[in-house]
């Protein structure tokens, strides 16, 4: 038995005026996800609880049945995983953009005029050490970068240095807690920013930008400190060898530090004009090798997020027609569900329950015609939280552990 | 956003042969509340949890999102906030009447001949300080008085000194544990209570009573003795300015306990007779100034726990025409449900879980077209716990706090 995880980002919505009352994920034409609805049993997720508003992060690791009250500890690691860097438990890792700041260090670009490519400036940092810390600063993509700081005594508990805004002087990482930890980390990592500001300052490739008119990338400007805990692998967890498939970083990164293998895919870019197929098309091929696929699809949020019913509606038609791929598989569960939902009405994140369906072998078969919110309210699965979908997926794959004798 | 939550007390019920196999809300004639839930989402919820049976204290603390495994340290606190007393955390409070003891201390009469009003007895003892611990002593309705005990070291591990019956001697205070706080307290207070009664047993208000032949009030019959804990207030925990109007003492001093402004209305008594259309009126003025009205309506409880399912019935068809004040109002959520059932067949409180519909804005509106226990089974909000209800609430608003990033 296999598993295919789709997790469609922020598809959940409410009921909007224009649809004629329907939600997108209702209105739009899905006789593939209907299909497989209707062949299956469904249900609603509270991926971190009743009511509760999930970030992209927490959700995914509940889905995965990780709780994020126990392995999260903020957003760095998943970023810095995302674009590859190699994570330990115990190492403090942060994201970041390079920026341009004045004599007065206040900020004048949060993104260093959206420089391509940060390759020679994480270089030139990368592998600084400060009172026993080891720096690690790799590229992410265009203006962005990874920062792990690496040794002992080290506390996510600090405040962002980067600003978030131009015009004002780049902040100093300040503790949030008492604990010796926090002090120690805010310490260092501001000897660091100092330290690579120097540096950046005199940097080959910022004479050539200046020289070009362009804005310097002369200041790290870092931000969502998180500690690496240690995480028991998704495979040691349930006997499943896994691979994710996604165009955005922070979705790569949660898989890694799973341990589930990334697998590229041409075409996925984590926006709307994502191949959709191409990613399903890869999973259907990769159970050859793995037991389980990660599927991780954007654009329905960043859509949702703009207010963009139709938008959203379309690209939902998009993945139903992409769907078709996996029609048919043997001995494989598809599980299609979501993160948490973006209702266009509110433009941003929300708590609503999310649809969910099961499809594979065995399972009981429920009325739900129609994969979407409401129907998916009348399915077989009930409501269930996100820390309940593994167990559920892993008892129907016939794989679940016994408790008791 | 606002919010208006009407807690209709013990409005759950089961099934009864007169009313044809159906509850008193099934039973009666409900076209607005009826209208509320059509255009609305529906659920069953289960204050404490499934199958335990709520205290009016233990469900309401549920109900605004305040787990009492943490904040519920016995009901003095409630009744002594409801009558106006001001409590510090670290507090001990407790409930009681002016009762009628005789010269060996034997209760004869547990409310002193339902002596109309406690002030004159309360002010003789109100400010007494013993072993650093100060009490203080106000008059409740009727009957009835609040004491707060003020200082270190007190907790609320007590046995009741009221005996709760007739033709006994009154008891001492007796610590419920090992603890240092608990024998404490128990000394303390039983030291209070004998000075209290040698000062009412010469109290001039009672040569007179004694002269009319009523039983003097003597002796003060004391019990619930609650700790008050630190409690974040209502606002800071949803960010909403809030306030209560209710009838009966003990749910204004869970409000203000929460830190709730009580907005009195003229003509709410706690009682069937009670003016809920006054009440609703009140709320939907309210919310000019506040963001959210805690509406309590005790009718229905006080009917059930005397079995009269005619009475709650009717009783529930009165809230319903008050309700049409509620219907149409912008930019409002509307939310309608219990703190506990109180079947008529019982005449107590259960643990059935009690319906619940939530009207407003952008709500995924589900196939429920009736209020009731049976129809809310059914709803879009499936089954959820007391706890989860806030929660739900201020995500449907668009105000909840984002987990993760």
């Amino acid at each position: 038995m296999k598993a295919i995880l789709i997790v469609c980002d922020g598809l959940g919505d409410r009921p909007i005026k224009e649809l004629g009352g329907k939600t997108p994920l209702e209105g739009a034409k899905t006789p593939n996800l209907d299909r497989l609805a209707r062949e299956g049993i469904c249900g609603l997720v509270h991926t971190l609880g009743v009511g509760l508003r999930p970030g992209s992060d927490t959700s995914h690791l509940a889905l995965f049945g990780y709780d994020p009250g126990v392995y999260y500890h903020g957003r760095g690691p998943f970023e810095a995983a995302g674009i590859g860097m190699d994570l330990k438990p115990g190492d403090v890792a942060l994201r970041g953009n390079m920026g341009t700041v004045d004599e007065k260090l206040v900020v004048l670009d949060r993104r260093a005029g959206r420089i391509r490519d940060t390759s020679p400036y994480a270089k030139a940092l990368d592998g600084m050490v400060i009172d026993n810390i080891k720096f690690e600063v790799k590229p992410g993509t265009g203006h962005r970068v990874g920062v792990v700081m690496r040794g002992r005594g080290l506390s996510s508990r600090i405040s962002d240095p980067d600003p978030h805004e131009i015009g004002v002087r780049v902040h100093e990482a300040r503790p949030l807690d008492g604990t010796r930890d926090a002090k120690f980390t805010a310490v260092v990592l501001n000897k660091f920013l100092e330290e690579s500001h120097l540096i950046l300052k005199e940097l080959k490739a910022n004479e050539q930008r200046v020289k070009e008119g362009s804005p310097p990338g002369n200041y790290l400007l870092i931000r969502g400190a998180g500690y690496v805990a240690e995480i028991p692998s998704f495979e040691e967890r349930y006997g499943l060898k896994a691979a994710c498939i996604a165009g955005a970083g922070l979705y790569k990164g949660v898989a890694r530090l799973l341990g589930m293998d990334v697998i590229k895919v041409e075409g996925a870019t984590g926006l709307p004009d994502t191949n959709v197929e191409a990613k399903f098309r890869t999973a259907v091929k990769a159970l050859k090798q793995y037991d389980f696929i990660f599927i991780h699809v954007k654009g329905a949020d960043s859509l949702g997020e703009d207010g963009n019913y139709k938008g959203k509606k379309e690209f939902i038609e998009k993945i139903d027609k992409a769907a078709k791929t996996l029609l048919g598989l043997k001995d494989t569960f598809i599980v299609i569900t979501a993160d948490h939902s973006t209702p266009c009405a509110l433009k941003m994140h929300s708590g609503d329950p999310v649809p969910l369906l099961i499809n594979g072998p065995g399972v009981r078969v429920d009325e739900v015609r129609e994969y979407g919110e409401r129907n998916c309210m009348k399915g077989g699965l009930g409501h269930i939280r996100g820390l309940d979908l593994m167990p559920e997926l892993v008892n129907l794959m016939g794989r679940a552990r016994l408790i008791g004798a």
